[in-house]
């Protein structure tokens, strides 16, 4: 199986960690291919550095339809071009943020999510709301840690992070923590020795979820608003994004 | 007053249209600008249409802020873009689902949306949630009109639209219709004479909004997540888009 | 175009002052009429306050129709008899809450209400429920300045405010403010200055809003439960709010 | 105990009805005043008769207090002036549409109801809202028939609402029924004889209810929004609703 | 009138306090059967112990079906096994939870709980939501108070329920308490003094409202979900819990 | 990896067909323990079949842990018992319901439930709203076809599925079809190649999900109400449901 893990952001350190978090958890036979887009933000920190990244995805989706690609992950936490990106894949595509929350709402019946920039906590909110999740999700904080500094190797970031949780733990009355960033896969262990609830990075999730739709032959529906875009005319520069008729 | 009425679809003949319905609402020392996008799709009729022509809706946006715009119009009603336009907005940004829901609730207890394609009406139902409207949006209803097809002249679409209307206030309880394309503008009145309930297109509704929000003083909030983008590299191709400090 | 203002206290000064905020941003050839009914509560501070005066609301409608006014606007915050006052008029009717609430939700991703006396703040509680603003709203926050000590000139009511806002940006996570009450219009301005966010008067948004709504030629829709009141006798001292057959 | 059922319109016969319905169900030793106002209108079929009624309401209850009334009815499904009413009560207030929902939900785990103008469903559909029966209201019906109708004694009334209460039972998926008028009160029996499954009169649930929560010592809570109004004045002919302090 | 009263737990000593409740407040006439279960846990304090006790609580059902029993109160405020008690009672079955907070909602716009564990607030919560009371409850508060210590006479329990109830009085702005324990049904006069807002007990609520409901001749409906259980075999040890057929 | 899939009833045949599915779909090194309870229903057919048979699903929940099981899967549409489960396993428990909600809305905007008994669509509808589906859900639709009569290999039944599951494709604007009995679990190929848009079966749905959560080392929090139960006695029959001390 093929697995396509995209970063949207255009900072190849961060698309190498996050290869790696999906590679460590991958089936045998599953391989992972790891990409950014060539061009874009070098980190997403609001809603138009996410507007922009959806060029990003949704090209490295048609590419890897070519690639024989078998599923997706989008691997930032606002999961942007999440149903763009399925209308053009024959299978699934998963965000991380959902992978996550879906898998905290397994193991407990109220998770917090801690992210990076406070700017950002009304993205994931608007995710809450649009996955259902508002009965699960008890808070989401910010730590207001720049994306870009996950980084750098200190162990401020780190101690920062585990604060934060610490926080959700004692005052939200969660029974797990979501990390809202891919940018914070290689923390997860880490912060779940030091905090000991469940924590759950979405990389890992959104792997392990994107596999197991594979596996159950589930691609994306192609009966109503996720069939593929309908052929037209795609002028200009965005013509090389023109759908091509199946 | 300075207001840019962005059609994000490239089909210039819609934007005339949309042009001239904006023109026809504004008060007198408004200047319209209407426009559309150099590149991207003919028409908006999925999701993946709608991410791809955002990029060229933040482009006019930028463009506007340079041009002296003192607010803008989204003239899709999937309003694709709008909050990632409101960052790099200085003045205030609405779009023409949003303006109409919010119209139709003030002279009704209940609406109806009419719209083109079947496939779309998800794109709807999902900005119905997310501006609160769900205690005041009946139904919303697909015609199965492609977009492109209302730029022609015949009667045919007219008709097929004033059925679905009928359809609407027989069978929803509803007080008041939203026609849900921009490209409907040129309908509004005609429709409004067969049905005999009060019909909005949101082109007219949004530019009012936008008029009355520039009088009022209120531009976009620049406290949190809709503050100017953060300044970072923006790399390849979409290095245009690099968001400028201000 | 001729829109009536209606307070609907008896409190004379607060009238003149809601006029003033009125008068201030209606467009050139709008003339305000600002009036409140000749009997009931000096000021509206809870239900039984807001139920009473009603009554005065809708005498003020009931005239404004003879007086041939476009439009009219309800100037008390709680919107009292806002869906009744809608059945009695032709034109658009608008509540300082719902204009308030609307323009803060395009403006921001979330606001905060800042408003009088806290035993009031269930009653815009429940406005943001009818008005699908709990996505928007972030809390409601309660002053305790009854609402006629909002027409004494001394500072301590505006430090009090002001103070409030702050607090409100500071642990809302909210882009802009709301002002709920009609007898704060004249403070906008000065409360925006010093806390560097939008902050929105209902007075002068609901003026706005109807103007739009005139100019759209959109009337309070007589297509179901807004429709004119059935005609059937009303008895005794009520006897002059028979509803008449048009 | 005393109880007060107030009947919102001035329809003399409908008040008698009300009050043999609220006579046959109360417990030995409860006193039932079945009341109306000496004015306002004949019956109550939208927003603003509605809105007019409750100044009688609120007559009733003001009168209710100084005759040593327990506890209060408001025997019209709209429940008009209820949160007024409660804040001059001392002993509780309830309305026949909460009732008779609340009971509907304790008997059954989905409920329909089925009242008269189809103009008047939005009403009851706003209760649903506001008292959280979302979950247990599979629909609100109109019948049409005017309220009354429902005062003469033929048998086509009947006819139609068992008509209609069919209809729910095949289509709703709904285990019981409300009957959303306080003029059907003396159906209810027949009603259910005929159709088979639970039907509830709202004004037999209320005083079930007022009586329960009497003896429970539970008067309206004189803490927060609902204590008694503020000390102020009342101008003109209002006056008499002045609040008096206690 | 015959109503058992059924405590989920095997504690004696906690049915005879809850039985003392329910006589204190029964009607004349009311014959109050109060029982627990043979076997079973002693206290309930986790969705597992809830789980297993249900077996209990669906035993005394059917019994009381066999022993004339009118109506039933399940007297733990996660009210184990409504639903399926329902469906094997021919009378009504009301749950303390649902009875407490309903009744509050009849005399507050908002009201708090005060439980014992802080593990079992997601209960409490769960039936909020089950309830349709989010409008109207503002939180849900745990004290940590073991179940059996409520069965101690020291006044320790006592004095750390008040305390509290006093922190939601002034945080949560409610206007009623519930207590969240049929463990606290001794406790409501004495803290209702101290606290001066009306605090309820769910076991005297509960009857109140079966008596009410059996008064109205409503018992469950016995269309759809709540009908009698199909016949069908039981296997095993479980086969004494075979439906039979009625 | 040792997973354990519960049959909640006590049908043998259904169990094996069951265990197939599970098998069918286990990843290499999975090995599936498909188990029914000695004792209880031998279908699940209501509230009260639930109700009961969760005392089964909890027993082999304790069976499993000593066993070493590493996940359980609920193989019953109302996942019954879940959270209960939850508290008394180390890893992770899924409901075959929740399972399917979640893998439907990864791969459609909207799918629709085809079900067994129509007195059983409550159910999987409090189900949807507890698993906040709401905004996916599209209907829930009973076939009336009893639990048992999916273990006679008749083509029947299997062309009364398949002509619910057009009429949800036709009529329901739904991308994905989620069959809701475990006893469908051999029906899923067939029906999906019928009907032509994805159909979910929930066994094979929750494997892989339980599967992926332990392969991310994700077991249930045992931080707050999941915790182990606190120990106590359970007296009687029922004690050998005593939770022990770990």
């Amino acid at each position: 199986m093929r697995i396509k893990v995209i970063n949207p952001n255009t900072t190849a350190g961060m698309t190498a960690k996050i290869g790696e978090a999906a590679r460590a958890i991958a089936a045998p036979g599953t391989e992972i291919l790891a990409v950014n887009p060539a061009s874009g933000p070098v980190s997403i920190e609001g809603h138009y550095d996410e507007a922009i990244s959806v060029l990003g995805v949704l090209d490295e989706i048609r590419k890897g339809e070519a690639e024989g690609c078998d599923g997706y992950v989008i691997a930032c936490f606002g999961d942007p071009g999440l149903l763009a990106a399925r209308e053009v894949a024959t299978g699934p595509v998963v965000g991380i943020a959902e992978a996550a929350m879906h898998a905290a709402s397994f193991i407990s019946t109220g998770f917090s999510v801690v992210t990076t920039l406070t700017r950002t906590c009304v993205i994931a909110e608007h995710l809450v709301e649009r996955y259902g999740m508002v009965h699960a999700c008890r808070k989401v904080r910010g730590t207001d840690i720049p994306v870009l500094e996950l980084e750098e190797t200190g162990d401020v970031t780190f101690q920062t992070v585990v604060a934060e949780c610490r926080r959700a733990v004692a005052e939200d009355r969660c029974g797990a923590i979501v990390l809202g960033c891919a940018g914070m896969a290689d923390l997860v262990a880490r912060v779940q020795d030091e905090i000991g609830v469940p924590v759950i990075d979405g990389v890992a999730a959104a792997v392990v979820q994107v596999e197991g739709l594979v596996r159950l032959g589930l691609g994306t529906s192609k009966h109503g608003d996720l069939a593929w875009p309908l052929p037209k005319t795609y002028t200009g520069d965005l013509a090389r994004f023109t759908p091509t008729r199946r």
